[in-house]
């Protein structure tokens, strides 16, 4: 772990949340044109949220963030550093994150919106890493919370795939966490010029693809290969020394994709899409929270999560599990 | 300098952009009601620029880039990040960051958008210079690229004071920039979530601020002030150590603010403000530019720049500059 020599970063705590709205497929709103079974079945999705006009970005936000908080026995007032992930919601201005910040009572965090679209919660994480060699920051805060249900046309199949749902961790240097804890070994992020243009939002507000989803697919297990391959050799790592890969899984096409692309056997790649849908920059710490909580996951682990976004981004991250929350 | 001291970052390259199109007073389309010559002269803009459709965000971040790093004679394929500050043409997806990494054919880098309103240029700043804290990055692009003339009303008086530009910073480690350069000493970054709604953008784009004019003002030279007391202390510095102060300067009000709470001598606070307008997070790199080719600002000077930004943000650096390029 070369890169990472000169600090330790442990995530401290770790949750996620879910709107109060779960929709199963037959409380969804009716489709324009309505789909077999089989069609579900393929989909893959059987639950996704909506949130509630109550449940804002910040909001849902910071309910992750106080589970996160609480587990890590962190006050919302120790925190130096807040990046909040967000793409569904973005406005020109202003952020989510001061506000998330004021939700809290972070009082001396700084605080700041990331893009990145799928990739925003890893890049964020990246990002805090980086701030936290600074000896004037030692507690870092990281969410996702995102609302892509709002990025599917009402009565078109996206409805099916796309969730809202928000995921924090807590990141702290080791000089202020020495109790045992999660540690983020390193990370890798990467950003693909030539493919800033296959993924657009519609004026109305929808998601559009401009290559057809099988070229989609691959290009997101290629990029997510790439940087899991860069990150584990870096660390002299292979992926059979990982314990779970807990990748951020768009679609159930990319998810085979992925399983092809890495060679991994499909039962050490985690991910909870089927229940929450594709929730995004979320899908990460939601699925660990989720697979830790069901004990799938368990302290100590070796994780590889890695993420793709429309921009084209790609992002990475090797950690360790700390003890089990409860 | 206690909190960089285990790194050296030296701005390298500096450079600014600014649209074919810069419109005089009278060349401006009209306005739905007159503005008297005193008026003029009070709001205090005679000159503002207005991107043309080919000139994008990330082809003005692009021509501000190219000559940043010409100056700083780094090839763009050497660099480690792009960090892209803009929000006035801020889009769900793609970001700008990705196709400004493409048209500068700065290959491994990762890059990505930054908002935080009118002071995302220092947020970046004090971002990249974290990365360059970790060994494996070693040079950073900061780029500002705002089009601040889309978020105006057609014929309202915001027309007279908001602009586009672009403004770029190369950041080095020193230890891969041993020849002489400026310096970036140390940077501060706040968030006030107290204030996130005072300024929004309305459905149809335009700036709206909900509070009065003349509070605003008042809250942009406070929380200037806090953020560059603590840089300043922090670094055993005071506003009499620095020789000049280049704020970003969203108005002719809030510059006398500043003026007011800073408590430093008008001349030696320099903006360009009356002849480029507001141009959001491009105007201390726009500014520093400006000045330096004008002979004002001299290599060695240390310098404090200051921003603040709906949102409601805060942030500041202190660095020193290099040999003036030709």
């Amino acid at each position: 772990m070369p890169d990472l020599a000169t600090h330790d970063v442990r995530i401290t705590g770790f949750a996620s949340y879910l709107p109060e709205l779960m929709h199963d497929n037959d409380s969804l709103p009716p489709l324009d044109e309505p789909v077999s079974s089989a069609d579900l079945e393929r989909i893959g999705v059987y639950r996704r949220g909506w949130a509630s006009a109550a449940e804002g970005v910040a909001e849902m936000a910071a309910i992750a963030a106080r589970r996160a908080l609480e587990r890590a026995g962190v006050a919302a007032g120790e925190l130096d550093l807040v990046i909040l992930a967000n793409w569904t919601r973005r406005r020109y201005l202003p952020e989510f994150a001061p506000k998330l910040k004021k939700l809290l009572g972070a009082d001396r965090a700084f605080a700041h919106d990331l893009g990145c679209a799928c990739a925003g919660f890893l890049y964020g994480v990246g990002t805090a890493s980086e701030f936290l060699r600074n000896p004037r920051f030692r507690r870092a805060l990281v969410v996702a919370s995102e609302q892509t249900s709002q990025r599917a046309r009402p009565g078109s199949r996206g409805t099916l795939i796309l969730g809202d749902a928000a995921g924090a961790f807590v990141l702290e240097r080791v000089d202020v966490a020495a109790r045992d804890a999660g540690r983020l070994i390193d990370y890798e992020l990467a950003a693909d010029g030539d493919h800033h243009q296959i993924m657009e939002i519609s004026d109305e507000g929808w998601v559009q693809t401009h290559i057809p989803q099988r070229d989609l697919c691959s290009l997101a297990a290629r990029s997510v290969h790439a940087v899991s391959s860069r990150l584990l050799e870096r660390n002299r790592l292979g992926l059979a020394d990982v314990a779970w890969v807990i990748p951020h899984s768009g679609t159930a096409g990319v998810q085979a994709a992925l399983v092809r692309e890495l060679g991994v056997p499909p039962e050490r790649i985690l991910t909870n899409y089927a229940s929450v849908g594709n929730v995004s920059s979320a899908s990460i710490p939601v699925a660990l929270d989720h697979f830790v909580a069901a004990g799938q996951v368990r302290a100590g682990d070796l994780v590889l999560s890695a993420a793709v976004g429309g921009g084209w981004y790609a992002a990475a991250a090797l950690y360790t599990v700390g003890p089990v929350p409860p």
